[in-house]
C-alpha cells in the first residue's frame, strides 16, 4: 500500500512516532476529526495514569493486559474495546506477552501531531 | 465485560444493530465525537457506493477484500487500515472468506444512532 490514505497496523515505517514511556511506543496517524495512535506496549509495562479533555476508545489487537480507568483495573484480552471520556485518568499495564492497542482520539490530540516522547500532559 | 463502556468486538449483542445491505451486518457504539461501527461483510458480498459528510477510518481486523474509494479498488489484508476523507464515495466488497472491518466515524452519524437497515443516505 502506497497510498497516502492507506496504511498498516505492522508497518513500523508509517505514521509520526512517539515513545511514550518506557516499553511503550506508538506510531499516529491524524486524521481531520479523529486521530489513529498505534501503541506497542513491552511484556508487564505500564504508563503512567494521565488524562486529557479529549474522548478516546482502545481496541486491543494483539496479546493482553490492564485497562486502568477511572480508578479501576479492567483485565481485557484480544477483542475488547473500550470508550475513555475526556477528563478521565486511565493507563494501560502490558500482560506477560505484551500488547497491541490500537487509541483513538476525537478531536486529535494537538500534542501529538508530531514526534516526540512522553505523554503530552 | 458488563462495563458499559467496556465491550468487545465478537460480543453480537452489544451495540446498535443495522442491515447495511445483504450480507454487510454490523453493530455500533455511538461516542460523543466519534462512533465506532462493527461490520461482518458476508463472502464476496459488496455495499452499494456512498459517501456523506463524516470522516471515516477503516481497520480490517479479519479476513480480506477490496476497499473502493473515489473510483479506485485497493486489494486489503488483515491489519491494513485506511481514512476516507468526508464526501469522497467509498465502499466494501469482501473476499472469499468474507471480511471483518471496524469503522471509525466522527462526528458520529445520526443516521446511525438508531437501529435500522440501509446506508442512512
Amino acid at each position: 500500500m502506497t497510498d497516502k490514505t492507506f496504511f498498516n497496523l505492522h508497518d513500523l515505517s508509517q505514521g509520526i512516532q512517539r515513545q511514550l514511556a518506557d516499553g511503550l511506543e506508538t506510531h499516529i496517524f491524524p486524521g481531520e476529526n479523529v486521530m489513529l495512535s498505534i501503541v506497542r506496549i513491552a511484556p508487564d509495562r505500564e504508563g503512567e495514569v494521565h488524562s486529557h479533555p479529549e474522548e478516546q476508545w482502545g481496541v486491543l489487537l494483539e496479546g493482553s493486559g490492564v485497562r486502568v480507568q477511572d480508578g479501576q483495573e479492567h483485565a481485557v484480552s484480544v477483542g475488547d474495546f473500550w470508550q475513555t471520556p475526556g477528563g478521565v485518568p486511565h493507563t494501560f499495564r502490558g500482560g506477560p506477552e505484551g500488547a497491541l492497542v490500537l487509541d483513538i482520539f476525537s478531536p486529535p490530540r494537538p500534542e501529538y501531531r508530531k514526534a516526540g516522547s512522553g505523554f503530552g500532559d
